[in-house]
């Protein structure tokens, strides 16, 4: 396994850091850059496509709306950006979304949020890697001819590196996001030099197509809704920039300054590119159609249902750089990488997200352990399992699948910037420094004119997409949203229950004697560890207690029992019926019915075993006694273990596990930060 | 569940029998026979018919062999028959074929014939429930149309019924057999006294069709080959005869000369309906091919795959009663049942026999319990499972599935019978009584026979049937008697490892003191539950140990420590990485290497809850560490259960559970015959 997996790895995530050097690895920005930006850079792969895709339907002459959306995803950026700039210095602990939703909001909103962001995550995954297997394919046609395999193959990939706790290397993660936007940059430099000073006519391999309109002639209201469309799948590029405000602690110092700076620095990029494309597939027209097959036509005939329509920014690469050359397959290999990381973005964030709710009680207790390996592993495996159910429903049609998707990031982006808006005036309150209000004041008009633009694209998202595939995403937030609720009530139900009562005296009758019970089958090494332990421990009373299952081997215990002369009483129960478990129980009740204020303890030898096969070859009875034991009240339960020389295998491998290193340990910064107030079983 | 399985298990099994009325149900012959025949019984519902398929592949002239076939099949039937009788008689303790090859053969050959029998329960469940599923569906088209679904519908309700624990009842379980017997009889009878009296021409729905010979004018040893193969498919009318060698303690005193007697009776019946339907099929002109499609002409016109094949006994009875008659009905449905009858004798012999394993240490030990429901559930999981995959895999085809059925019931037969001669030889050896000894010859010339005959017969079924399909059940033996050798390895070598050693102070030092460490996370009455049981035991030192993976909720657990003035010191552990186990286990550690010959008791209040998704919710980070625990020596590990109130729903559970009884009680006869000499834990 480690031989297997390790090349791609390396090539993929880079070296594993030693755990011991965690705490040095504060982010600079240059490669904060990338571990962040990987996710919503990588978003311009495939959100130009998307608007011209949309745009598509109403016919060619609908392209020239292009540069308008284009303008309005860029504003609409820029907001977003300028008020997630304001909750990275409002919230230095990296709060994120969830956080300041529950802070300014309430519990409810912050729920809201945590549901759209997992299911977000689950997108993210099932949109990259759909979309980088596309970009890929584009220079690898085999890869695209088997699309969902591929695609699942990834994910599989992503998921046993994340499983085995493969720590990320912010250098090695900074290689494919630099050169992808250095190709990006390139090819929008050299296509505006060849376009306007060669005067070259740059030409994508789809432009000699017409577009045969689904909606021809669309006017009025109906091509404003389809406008809104296009303009809802552009806002794809926005996904991701609500990363950096998670990870701020992960920031060198100035860490929220940095981490603002970083912001910025990425919106710049984004929106850099995503016009680019825009620009280039115009230049080159690029021709996308959400059938291609059907309503693209070539000299008037169809081009059937086995056309593959390449991503837009391998056709204008293609148009640039020229089919084949090396710079057009090394932007498609980047391209793909960057969303390969990206979806590995998500494996990171979605157990961290997990384990901050089991921190408030919405998901089980055991999983707000950091950096724990059974917590994050099922939190992997969710994800990974949702996702690729995504990727096999939509048939890696990352066109499909991107329906689904920008719900989730507006309905957090909405939430956040509206509780935002709440903090603020929740300073304002009581700030008196006048040069300090007035920041506040410009920040909360930043935030107030987020929260209105983000939620009118969320409606404008909800009117458009929603019978194209949003409903899912809602019914993922809605499922998600009655589980925590559920897990939720039931801690406080109890907590409750298991409050200590302030007067001590208020318990009834304190226990007063305690009775002493081994169990014993034969005479061997177990249970003599057992009966030695047992007497340690000076109860009130002590006996063996045997079950007779079959006279004969009863008959040689009570005879071995006198030949060694142990100095504790044997006690035989019968049963006719050959069962161990239903006497003791029965014995045990009797025991607690002579006299009520009394604890039995019940002793049992055990073994331990080393392989998962041999757990069914011993124990079972006594795991089953166990079982029924701990329903009988007064009864306390002790198994006293014998180690099997098999069972040295199993505390290597416990060994190997505890030094697994969670994923996603970079970008989170050091262990300090977590704060913790739920009680803990 | 109950309302809706119960009547079709009181039609099918009868009213359930209360537990203690167990030891009253000694089986009358009149009783025992149904019980135990249902299994030989109803193999002539298919026999007949294979013979005929196997004939027609020379052409309908090769059909005139039948009869000699089915006297072969006579001899054979007798000789098992009076073998077993010796059988029933020298091990009135209902031993069986196991016991019988072990006790004389050694381990080897008896454990080679459990596995046969394991993989013949497997076949009598598939070939029982397709055979009568191709019964019904000759009285009910839409049976046979949906033949695979239909059977794994019946495997599943046989399943749930036994795994609910349904008893049998003998005298329900009548009825069928009766039915069917008399059924068969009565057509007998009537088609004898059609032809030979009335001079009819009763005519096969089939009389008409012609044979197409896949090898026509076959001649010298491959005539032969046709002929031995023909043989071998007609054995599977001797299928279940040793049944009844198991159940000799479920009779009525004399037991022995009772099942004697029955066996006797069984055999009678089995012969003359076999012989009754070989002589209809012939006087009605039945045909018959092995791929009717194909094979089978009309008019010169092949059937084609669309043609469904009834079986002999529904063509016969068709001839002899009118297609649709009354009487025709009720025989097709009673064959049927009591094919279903026979699959369901399966469901009690393979748990069984997995617990006569057990006992032996060739499976599990905690299947050797008897009538503990899990044990029983595995076990009727495991035969149901394969029994299905054999189903679909064969599309129920009941042809297809007896090429494998007889390969396992012929080893068992050499086995037991070779065995016997072996016991007899024994005995000789000492025995001086003339008048005992001539009868102790005659049986083990009576064995011997039975051995040779029947290991003559293994020889043609693998010669005949090894490509066919039997190699598939040398398989599944091959795979039974692998994996039953590693378990009974495994147990011998930990029986070795745990030897109590013989002088007492050979084990290293003794224990002398106790340190108890109570688990703290927080004040509730859980653990105040477990503090209260800790004091009482006494030991050398108790402390109080939290870990502290929030240092605000440490302070408040300290604060409120000291607020309720608890008198047991709190130690905390720091962890950095917020995690329990591992600065637990290190503490642990860390007492145990200052004073190595001390005990450490870890006590760890636990939540018990109710149903199965609370456990996800409560106790995680409890159970890991006790497993991690576990695996350090010289600590015992205690739980002090905190019943929540869920934890009532589990307790009416487990009670309800409790109340289960093991199938096939009754033909077990009553709990004292099982003899038990295998060390348990």
């Amino acid at each position: 396994m480690s031989k297997l997996t390790d090349v791609p790895k390396r090539i993929l995530i880079g070296r594993a850091l030693r755990s011991d050097r965690l705490g040095e690895t504060l982010l600079p920005k240059r490669v904060a850059l990338p571990v962040f930006a990987s996710d919503p850079l990588s978003s311009v792969a495939y959100a130009p496509g998307e608007v011209l895709l949309v745009l598509s339907i109403a016919g060619l002459s609908a392209y020239h709306f292009s540069p308008w959306i284009a303008v309005a995803v860029v504003v609409l950026m820029f907001t977003v950006v300028a008020s997630y700039r304001q909750n990275v210095h409002a919230y230095p602990s990296g709060g994120g979304d969830y956080e300041v939703a529950t802070t300014n909001l309430g519990p409810k909103a912050g729920l809201t949020v945590a549901s759209a962001l997992l299911v977000d995550y689950v997108l993210t995954v099932a949109v990259s890697i759909s979309s980088g297997i596309e970009n890929l394919g584009s220079a690898v046609p085999f890869v695209v001819e088997n699309k969902v395999p591929c695609a699942i193959g990834v994910i599989v990939l992503l998921t046993v590196m994340n499983l085995r706790g493969v720590r990320e290397s912010g250098t090695l993660f900074a290689i494919p996001t630099y050169v992808f936007v250095a190709g990006v940059f390139l090819m929008i430099a050299w296509g505006a030099f060849r376009g306007v000073v060669l005067g070259d006519d740059m030409r994508a391999p789809t432009a000699d197509f017409e577009i045969k309109p689904e909606h021809p002639g669309l006017a009025g209201f109906a091509l404003v809704f389809l406008l809104l469309r296009a303009f809802s799948s552009g806002c794809a590029a926005l996904t991701g920039v609500e990363a950096i405000s998670n990870g701020v602690p992960g920031f060198r110092k100035p860490k929220s300054r940095n981490a603002a700076t970083t912001l910025a620095l990425m919106g710049l990029l984004a929106v850099t590119m995503f016009c680019g494309i825009i620009a280039l597939a115009s230049a080159t027209d690029v021709r996308m159609a959400e059938n291609p097959g059907k309503d693209l036509v070539h000299n008037g005939v169809p081009l059937g249902p086995g056309y593959v329509q390449d991503p837009v920014i391998s056709q204008v690469a293609e148009a640039v750089f020229g089919s084949g050359t090396f710079l057009f397959v090394v932007l498609a290999g980047a391209t793909a990488l960057v969303l390969f990381l990206a979806a590995n973005t998500a494996y990171n964030g979605f157990p961290l997200l997990g384990s901050i709710l089991a921190q408030d009680r919405y998901l089980p207790r055991q999983l707000h352990t950091r950096g724990d390996r059974l917590a994050f592993s099922n939190g992997i495996l969710l994800l990974a399992g949702a996702a690729g159910l995504l990727v096999w429903v939509y048939g890696a049609d990352s066109t499909r699948l991107i329906q689904l998707y920008i719900v989730g990031v507006f309905v957090s982006f909405t939430l956040s910037q509206t509780g935002m808006v709440r903090h603020w005036n929740r300073l304002l309150a009581t700030e008196k420094d006048q040069a300090k209000r007035r920041h506040m004041i410009r920040s909360r008009a930043i935030n107030a004119f987020g929260a209105f633009f983000t939620g009118l694209v969320l409606v404008v998202v909800l009117l458009t997409k929603f019978t194209h595939g949003a409903w899912v995403a809602l019914l993922g937030m809605c499922i998600f949203y009655a589980t925590m609720t559920a897990i939720r009530r039931h801690y406080d139900r109890v907590a409750e229950e298991i409050a200590a009562p302030e007067t001590p005296g208020e318990d009834t009758a304190r226990p007063s004697r305690v009775h002493s019970v081994v169990l014993i089958s034969k005479v061997h090494r177990p249970t003599l560890r057992a009966l030695a332990y047992a007497k340690l421990l000076r109860s009130d009373t002590l006996e063996a207690l045997s079950v007779n299952v079959d006279a004969e081997e009863t008959r040689a215990l009570r005879e071995e029992w006198e030949r060694r002369g142990i100095d504790v009483p044997l006690k035989v129960l019968d049963s006719p019926y050959r069962e161990v478990t239903r006497p003791v129980i029965e014995y045990v009740k009797s025991l607690r019915a002579q006299s009520p204020r009394d604890v039995v303890s019940v002793i049992i030898p055990e073994y331990v075993v080393g392989h998962w096969y041999e757990h069914f070859l011993h124990n079972q009875s006594a795991l089953r006694l166990k079982g029924r034991l701990l329903f009988t009240p007064g009864v306390m339960v002790t198994s006293v273990p014998y180690q099997l020389e098999s069972s040295e295998a199993a505390k290597l491998r416990a060994r190997r596990r505890q030094n697994w290193s969670a994923p996603g340990s970079v970008r989170r910064g050091p262990a300090e930060r977590t704060k913790d107030t739920s009680p803990r079983t």
